[in-house]
């Protein structure tokens, strides 16, 4: 069988339309209450459409979610690593707050409790390339001896993500940006070597500014 | 009407049946299976009785493991902030990530997505006292020099649970002994003050060690 140009666009179609209904409904809705057939008939494709390329209403939603992620809090680079992070952890915060996409994290989140392969995709495909990408980012803020070559990227960024996610997920309020560049500040300064909170340390001397 | 002691200790003894038959039957079936049915019948209890003193499942859920929690993971003040703090933390992710109460805990983080009442009693009732005996920790460690005066105490909390929910609601590996020792090592060099992730601050002079 050939894929012809037109039935690729018509496929692309309905995946497009597929993921705005899953994000429009789960806004009208609640996550809970949406259903693979409500979709199915908002996109105006078939349920069997659906399933044959998502297993699951959560699969649907992340993937929804996850384009949504990649466009709106990019790794920019501006050569300032703490000015960086204050825009990308502020484009989390607003992306998480604000439906529909703030309710469908929560619910992909939720369902995740009770099915591994959502959870396996979610750490795999939308969380795992974020964190790499974010160590990325201060690697080359390391290199530029903008943050000590010691440091811990994998804790730095649990460190940034980790109020987000306790606040989200206990429906805190969400940080506003003042609070954002207090906790980048905090996680910056947090990487200052020394095995306790010294103040002026060796390992210190890598870093240009200060 | 006037209640007799032996049907206080009977009302007792069924509070404590229902609990217990709550996360019983967590650890066998998984949350989203547990019904109010399941645990009246466990506990041996009516469902009347059960709904006479828990608005929903998710309520006993919660009581059962705030219970615990409190019990497990208390403030415990050796004089020593560094090691107190590691002693707390490590208790929280032994409890989070140890059956029935870390999945429990899961389920009723999940159920507060769309079940308001639950929500806030999980603020009210657990989290916020923890967060106000962390702050009070805090305070004390700061009377006696060992932080800075000025440390933003709210925001230290923060930094010390959220990387524990992150990794709990993504079903990461919960974090051993020596990333805990890391992360607290951490958040208590980040409060040392000034502006940027500065060397030598004047505001640190109040700290006694280092």
């Amino acid at each position: 069988m050939i894929t012809s140009p037109s039935s690729v666009r018509r496929s692309e179609r309905s995946r497009r339309a597929t993921l705005e209904a899953a994000l429009e409904l789960c806004t009208e809705k609640g996550y809970g209450r949406v259903t693979v057939e409500a979709i199915a008939a908002r996109a105006g494709v078939s349920k069997k459409t659906i399933y044959r390329w998502w297993p699951s209403k959560g699969a649907v939603m992340l993937e929804a979610f996850a384009g949504m992620l990649a466009g709106a809090t990019p790794f920019v680079d501006t050569g300032e690593i703490e000015a960086d992070l204050r825009t990308h952890v502020n484009g989390i915060v607003k992306l998480i707050s604000t439906p529909p996409y703030g309710p469908a994290y929560a619910g992909i989140l939720s369902e995740m409790h009770h099915d591994d392969e959502l959870a396996r995709a979610v750490r795999e495909q939308l969380v795992g390339p974020r964190v790499e990408a974010a160590v990325e980012r201060l690697r080359r803020a390391q290199e530029q001896g903008q943050i000590p070559e010691d440091a811990d990227l994998p804790l730095t960024v649990e460190m940034l993500y980790g109020p987000v996610y306790y606040r989200h997920v206990l429906r805190k309020p969400a940080q506003d940006e003042a609070t954002v560049a207090a906790l980048v500040a905090h996680v910056l300064r947090s990487l200052s070597a020394g095995p306790r909170p010294a103040g002026e340390g060796g390992a210190q001397a890598s870093r240009g500014e200060g």
